[in-house]
């Protein structure tokens, strides 16, 4: 039974000086708490993984996993997700014993459960925005107050010290309890959220502790005044609402309500969680059809009818639940045409017209918008690096965050106190701060109105403001400005989405486009003039530069602006988009992915890899154990610091120990975890005397945190015993041949949702195993097939 | 090699005397005009039995397949398609010769295609379109003078005469071409496409010929008078577009174009075939995301970002093109704001509120949906039975349909003729024909609204005529006429949709339900006053009712109506539409579906099968070939007429001949068949002396239409011959172990699009084969799991 992680370490140049001593624990995301990491590679690492090191030394946490190591190795920290069934003797019986009545019982709570998402979900976005909106308010008057008195004294200096300290304090509060309470509620959740319904298990994405961070994370930064959005983290709330409800407990709460015990697996909650993260976006954007897109776009590989309307029905109740709380909270009880955290107004119809000659534009617009969003992408990149070099110690992170609160707060004021573009105030008009200073009595000032405000306000006036609002240098000041500031907080350590800055931006330059056209076009054509129009098209733009969506964004730009005329010009400026960025680099969330190095898979084997075989891509040998087996020895192979894997194919009793055996099922580690820590044991002299029956809810209970081997305790005379694994392994696992194709094995295994994929000759013997990283591992780079290394993290 | 029909056959009760004797020709769809029906069953069949058979007698072609059998028995004459490509030798050299430009010039090409078949498939609905609206137009001109003529001659029943001659002729031309020409072009072809999609190989339904019968049936139906639309066929259109497209030539037309080449098989054309179908929704109702659902709603079990992507693009240029045209059409060159075949026309931004209190109103008109179209679908179902039992000759059914189009006309007349509901003309009425009749001057008859037009152009009416346009009794009569109508016209031997029919059902009958609620409503609120809301939601409600789509649905109408306010509301009634239907009946075209003994596999296993497992659903004995298999055995198996297998397990040469071999392979009998066309034989005396090198473009060629065995002729000499089959046989098939649960075994199949999936013991020998049929025999009825027959046709 050897080490089968032996042969890939052997490959990687890179990679090796990790390894040095290094050990695993698949474990350390259920037991924070417990320091196991080894403190043994000081010596060969360089400046990149010292840094990662000092950080993993303290013994309270390891390192934040938004912070990336390496960008050209696949970390091996992250566990698969279970999508597949383990059908042994225990589940069949309990599926057998089940009634068709049981099963429409079992149908209707997911209806249930669902219900309970879109509801929960939506408050929550309810929640967020209405204290958001309390906040923001008061803050704003504050100031507001503050400026106007200070506008004719002369003491100007003192208002923008009032706003950079109300800021900074906002920006704390939040930074803080994300750097030190949970780090993983950092940045927007949604690539955690993409990594999870792939299939790989993020540690404590989907705890409350999380969501509560998260939620209190998202209000500070809006309120903090940082270029951010509340909407993305509202997928994560989502999902996490999703995963919570859907098992009818809470762990950190230690509250087990008894219900919805069979959901109490991977393949159930993942379902759920596509729910949670599809209602999240429709309470953010009003967007429930936008919101199942989003899910499957991201995370389904299976499209299961039932499973798609649940979804859709968790998104419908959450636009609903949100839209009807937000109708009380504005005193128009019942009026419930205007659901979505961010509305983008309605277009009126007779603006909405776009003509054949105008498609050339929008697609200029979208190409515009990729180039832009590649330079957002890149500079991010770039500093993403420079973070994870220099600022990976948390006061540093929380100190970065203040500064880029206080540099934002000063740059707004410096830009509206330099600005000289006044308009004149009207009654209507959509701006509930507008600030005089230093315009004539009845106007106000433009750029105020783009930086004094919540950045949703700001993108619907760009949206919506009669042409004529905003002058050109403002526009253009603008978007340069917002352009670094926002680059410059994503990846901040807050909790904070890149949707609205990104629509800001594109707005801006949109409107910017939209105007300049009308100035140089020779005979003013008419439908030109309403800059909201290229406002739209250039938010779309920009956003799909930078986050390389189509057909979810899609629907979901036409739901939140209320309009389907603009759908066939908003999929041409996003496809174009993501076109001319893929050309430069990934998009954004698959950027931090990759530098966070998450065996992340594609839809797709890279093409040119049809000449690697399951031979090749398997891990081997593998350490298998017999239907039978010494308790000893199982706990030996648990405990090794080597072999952390998580799956064991069990093999007939071959009669030569060299030789590898016929396999005949598949066990996880944790479903060993349990059978050890249940003493399931056979005395070896009095055969099967006396074993405990073991029941799925056992399982269940553990699940999803299992204890680690090592708080197992198991006596001498309980080594000698044996463990029979007939009853508890999956009799069944799908098993591919040695000559199998990478994409055909690929495709099995990412149709399925696997974790494990045993890998037998032409007479049924295990040749080797193959998990989430052997395939992760090949991708297609410039000069063909690459391969990326391995390392522990 | 024994027949592993044998053991299916020995169950059925009432599937048995089908059997006597009976042959299944897989190749019968593609070389029509051949006989191979033996005719010695007549002995045992009954009534119904007798009708078909009488049917099939007919030389020239078998049974229009629109035309059921009987619903308890699943037809064993359906072929599966491919969606896992045979990855024998020759594919993986061509692929590991194909550089990453290659793969880049594939993908390149795929985009391409799928623009290609946007344009079509949005020039074809342009055809459509035009052609009927200046026929109706004629028609209903030449109608409207000869009336105006008669009312006060007082020879009305000449003008009845004209109007029901002129229907008649038009269904009469539409009827003969369906029936004589091609059978399969009946109906809407949403049932035929979803069976293709499903991975049922339907005989003819992408061909050329069907393309041009449905468009020219579709437009003499919709001329015709009859109540249907042009939208359901759009579907099969676009569809057939992307068959034919994709690949490159035209076997009608006997062109080959070289080129595509690549996509010469059942995985890649499925896909494209999605696209169509997409495509063709997108330009029926100006819907591409809805076309996008309903693709995947409908078709795709394994969701892969960039098929959807290009599906999408497919869409997006099928409705741009469409518009262009239609623009041009009108005269507003460039002006793209109003795609679609059909137009519900924007509803305006005040009108669009709704309320809370209005959302139970929805749920109610939900379930009154659900009722309808559970009634439409039994009385339909029943209608259909009836049909197959004595409506099956052509000749009846060509007077069938001329029958339902001279009652069409005759109801329609009479109701117009004896309405008393006479309304002011007003200059911007939508009506295009309005009819005086007996009105005062300057008033019109409003019955002749909703008869006297086209289907689409009532439904506008409904939808946007101001209050008042109609009075409860017209709306009232012209429900009840209408969903009778409908109900006969459904299931006709003529090309035409259930969509539009469905839609102007319900929008009269909403709008009669707004009505009331605003006479009964004690302070007339006035938010109810527009019936126009209710109308829409009625029409929702209807058609989910009759059709149960859910996703799709909800975004076509939200897309056609180009207003998302209503998407909640729409989505509650087309889910409540659902659940109520669902209780009573299946959508209809599950019914003809069902009907038609398609082994159509579901999206899950019944929920109650786990105590099913691979050994009792497998076929066994299964026909197997020797990896150097002599060639008189292998035409011996593929003439025999009791072994109609499609895919041969291939196994090792085992030392006893009684005793199952090792796996090691799979061939299908398309392949076995191109082998033998191409003699690839090895003689036994020079062993392999000479073998001709077959090519992956030798099967292309050949695809889709195989010549049957029975073409080839194989001396006597050549049958001593060997055929070594490693090359071409795929060596790595899926596998599952003989205790595999069916749920295991079918969400296996169906994620991965299966055709063959070989059961082998634990020594990898071949012990039993599930196909399709095994998969699609069990069912959940009211009494638990239920098992279908298997019956040849």
């Amino acid at each position: 039974m050897a080490n089968n992680i032996a042969k890939k370490v052997s490959w990687s140049g890179e990679g090796t000086p990790l390894l040095n001593g290094a050990e695993e624990s698949r474990y350390s995301g259920q037991t924070s708490g417990s320091s196991m990491f080894h403190i043994g590679r000081m010596s060969t690492v360089d400046l990149e993984e010292e840094a990662i090191t000092t950080e993993e030394q303290d013994p309270v946490r390891h390192r934040p996993s938004e912070i990336p190591h390496n960008e050209k190795l696949l970390s091996l920290k992250y566990e698969s997700l279970d999508y597949d069934n383990s059908e042994n003797q225990l589940f069949l019986e309990e599926e057998r014993r089940m009634s068709p009545m049981g099963f429409r019982c079992l149908e209707i709570s997911r209806w249930f459960i669902c219900g309970l998402i879109g509801i929960l979900t939506g408050l929550i976005a309810c929640f967020i925005d209405v204290v958001v909106e309390k906040l923001a308010g008061a803050k704003y008057k504050v100031v507001k107050e503050d400026i106007e008195k200070f506008t004719e004294d002369g003491g100007l200096s003192i208002s923008l010290l009032l706003w950079v300290v109300l800021n900074s304090a906002f920006v704390m509060f939040g930074s803080i309890i994300v750097a030190f309470i949970e780090p993983i509620a950092a940045g927007s959740g949604i690539p955690q959220i993409k990594c999870y319904l792939n299939g790989v298990k993020m540690p404590r994405v989907v705890r409350l502790k999380t969501l509560v961070v998260k939620v209190c994370g998202v209000i500070c930064s809006v309120v903090g005044g940082l270029a951010v959005g509340k909407e993305g983290p509202m997928i994560h709330s989502g999902a996490v609402v999703a995963a919570g409800v859907s098992q009818g407990r809470s762990t950190s709460l230690k509250k087990d309500f008894k219900i919805f015990e069979y959901f109490r697996r991977d393949t159930e909650k993942r379902d759920f969680v596509s729910a949670g993260a599809a209602a999240g976006v429709s309470a953010a954007f009003g967007a429930p059809v936008g919101g199942v897109l989003f899910s499957l776009e991201e995370g389904a590989s299976f499209w299961n009818q039932m499973l798609t309307w649940r979804i859709f029905f968790a998104s419908m109740i959450s636009t609903f639940t949100l839209n009807f709380f937000m109708s009380i909270q504005k005193g128009e009880l019942g009026e419930l045409s205007n659901p979505g955290l961010i509305n983008f107004g309605t277009f009126a119809s007779e603006s909405v017209q776009y003509n054949l000659y105008e498609i050339p534009l929008f697609i200029l617009m979208g190409a515009i918008g990729g180039l832009l969003g590649a330079l957002f992408n890149v500079l991010n990149y770039w500093l993403t690096i420079f973070r994870i070099r220099y600022v990976h110690r948390r006061y540093l992170q929380v100190m970065e965050a203040m500064l880029v609160a206080a540099v934002s707060a000063s740059v707004s004021f410096t830009m509206i106190y330099f600005s000289t573009d006044c308009q004149p105030l009207k009654k209507e008009s959509l701006e509930e701060y507008p600030l005089q200073l230093f315009c004539a009595d009845g106007e106000y000032n433009a750029m105020a109105t783009t930086f004094f405000n919540t950045p949703e306000r700001s993108v619907m006036s760009l949206f919506h403001s009669p042409p004529g609002t905003y002058n050109l240098l403002t526009l253009g000041l603008f978007t340069l400005t917002y352009f670094l500031l926002a680059c410059w907080t994503y990846g901040l350590t807050v909790s904070a989405g890149v949707f609205i800055p990104s629509l800001l931006i594109g707005a801006a330059w949109g409107r910017l486009f939209g105007i300049v056209l009308t100035l140089i076009s020779p005979n003013k054509i008419s439908i030109w003039a309403d800059p909201g129009k290229y406002a739209l098209m250039g938010a779309a733009a920009q956003l799909g530069g930078i986050v390389r969506m189509t057909l979810s964004l899609t629907v979901i730009l036409v739901e939140a602006t209320g309009n389907v005329t603009y759908g066939l010009p908003i999929m041409l400026v996003l496809m174009t988009a993501k076109i001319v960025g893929d050309y430069f680099i990934e998009g954004l969330y698959d950027i931090h992915i990759r530098l966070q190095s998450v065996p992340f898979l594609h839809w797709e084997a890279p093409a040119t890899s049809h000449w690697l075989t399951a031979r090749e891509v398997m891990s081997s040998p593998v350490t298998c154990f017999k239907r039978v087996e010494k308790v000893g020895t199982i706990v030996d192979v648990l405990s090794a610091t080597s072999t952390n894997h998580n799956g064991f194919p069990v093999i007939m009793q071959s009669d030569r120990d060299d030789e590898p055996g016929k396999l005949c099922g598949l066990i996880l580690r944790s479903q060993l975890i349990v059978l050890l820590k249940h003493k399931v044991f056979v005395e070896r002299a009095r055969s099967r005397l006396y074993q405990r029956r073991m029941q799925l809810k056992d399982f269940r209970d553990a699940y999803p945190r299992f204890p680690p081997i090592q708080s197992i305790h198991v006596s001498q005379d309980e080594r000698e015993c044996m463990m029979d694994l007939t009853e508890f392994m999956n009799p069944t696992p799908y098993t591919v041949p040695e000559e199998t194709s990478l994409p055909r094995v690929f495709k099995l295994f990412r149709a399925l949702g696997l974790r494990h994929l045993v890998v037998v000759d032409d007479v049924n013997r295990v040749m080797g195993l193959v998990t989430r990283k052997d395939l992760a591992r090949y991708h297609l780079g410039k000069h063909g097939l690459e391969e990326l290394d391995l390392a522990h993290p």
